[in-house]
């Protein structure tokens, strides 16, 4: 299935896609995308409805496709081509970081550059929705406690991330730094999650091109390792890094985003965002 | 105000202290102490009820004294001497990190050591409950975005925090790593926040004991400064940092928590936390 909301940014409604394309509005049957409606037993009270009885919606915006996050978690340097244009080492674990989940937005929203920035940058990357409780879980259960998959594009800020004296949190946080959807696809859609062609342009120009099957570390592993350190509840997010081609990897200079960019970044069968800058 | 949160766990009732000390049961008046019921609009509201109408409750469980709570931003080395007991400069400007809200509990709930860890550790610290959106707010402004204070006790596991693979969320967010409360006490009963004594003891021994009058980064400046990173929303609470006496700096070896170790912990008007240790 894929899940979305949709309406004015915090009124979003809960919605599906039919078979046919059209956008459905499931608020009749669910309050929203988020929380016990992510669990299995919520998402098969959808997957039973008669999508035809629903009423059929023009969507004038997409809301992030999950409501309520509880946390918005990221891993670094999760692309070992990635960690090379950062000139960085890949990891011996994955590196954790978390983004304040106010940074969350809908996947055409407005991307606005925080004041004082010079050094905002794009990075499309998967998004993991949990669907079930997880701590302490088995890697080879871990894809059990996954709702579905969405696109995220990790906004980041190199400098306020970098310079800033200390923890990436500060550099990824700001106001519509988190773009999520347009869709929720839940996980029986998405056959291997690890071989999803994925890319990002910038007015026009195609600045990442890559694969979720050049992961590090791959999402059962991620999931698995994450509820070590903390528990996972429905509805929170990981985005599992990003592949080469972020603006600070660029040679000979970095190119960072300006007011007046365009941004277009999809994942196989997940769709697409479109994103305008502006300078907030 | 003392507002509080009292009940089983994921069910606590909103509480008010009244002039006698009696908890006062105010779910007639508001659903929880969260979100529009911090701000001073909604807080005015309680502040013209009559406490005596309200029935009289025993609290069996104090639960974290903020529900709904949308970000927890800590502060690093934000005292001088904490930063030279773990051998760290005094930032430049404040070190930001986040902890998962998932951590949150009450103040006298159980602390779980993780599985595999050898260096879970203590931090007395101030806590700040927003209560009006802040974005680029200035320092002036900054304590009208500001609900109340309570103690928290940022619970922090040393090597998962600093030797396994970077960013500090990792050793910060593990389930009852955030005890909070037993009050949420209105910011006009706190005539100086930058001058609270504060304690903590484990197994009766004094380990911390120090004053938010030696803090780097005050109050008002950490408020404006994050605002500059992420915007701020009512129920966000951001801890303030720690002062010295934390396990890990303990010479000539650190000494960390085990299993049937007792927390004590406290600030000046905001009340005292009492923890258990359990292994997980």
């Amino acid at each position: 299935m894929k899940l979305l909301r949709y309406g004015p940014k915090g009124h979003e409604k809960p919605g599906i896609v039919d078979a046919d394309g059209v956008v459905r509005d499931l608020s009749g049957l669910v309050d929203d995308i988020a929380g016990e409606v992510l669990t299995d037993q919520g998402l098969a009270g959808i997957a039973e409805a008669d999508l035809s009885s629903l009423p059929a919606v023009e969507v004038d915006r997409y809301g992030p496709c999950v409501g309520g996050v509880g946390k918005f978690i990221c891993i670094g340097l999760n692309y070992s081509d990635h960690a090379e244009e950062s000139g960085l080492e890949v990891p011996p674990e994955p590196v954790i970081f978390a983004k304040a989940t106010s940074a969350i937005c809908g996947p055409n929203d407005t991307v606005e550059i925080p004041r004082g920035s010079k050094a905002t940058d794009w990075e499309v990357e998967l998004g993991v929705v949990i669907g079930k409780e997880a701590k302490y879980v088995d890697e080879a259960e871990a894809l059990e406690h996954v709702a579905g998959y969405c696109v995220i594009n990790d906004i980041s800020e190199r400098d306020f991330q970098n310079k800033r004296a200390g923890q990436w949190t500060k550099g990824k946080s700001a106001d519509t730094f988190g773009p999520i959807g347009p869709w929720l696809v839940t996980r029986d859609e998405v056959s291997d999650p690890q071989n999803l062609p994925m890319y990002l342009e910038v007015n026009g120009e195609r600045r990442q091109d890559g694969s979720t099957n050049t992961m590090v570390f791959g999402v059962a592993h991620i999931v698995s390792y994450l509820s070590q350190f903390m528990s996972l509840q429905p509805g929170d997010i990981i985005s599992t890094g990003t592949p080469p081609g972020v603006g600070m990897g660029i040679k000979p200079e970095p190119v960072y985003l300006k007011a007046g960019d365009k941004m277009e970044l999809g994942i196989e069968g997940l769709g697409v965002q479109r994103q305008d800058v502006v300078q907030c």
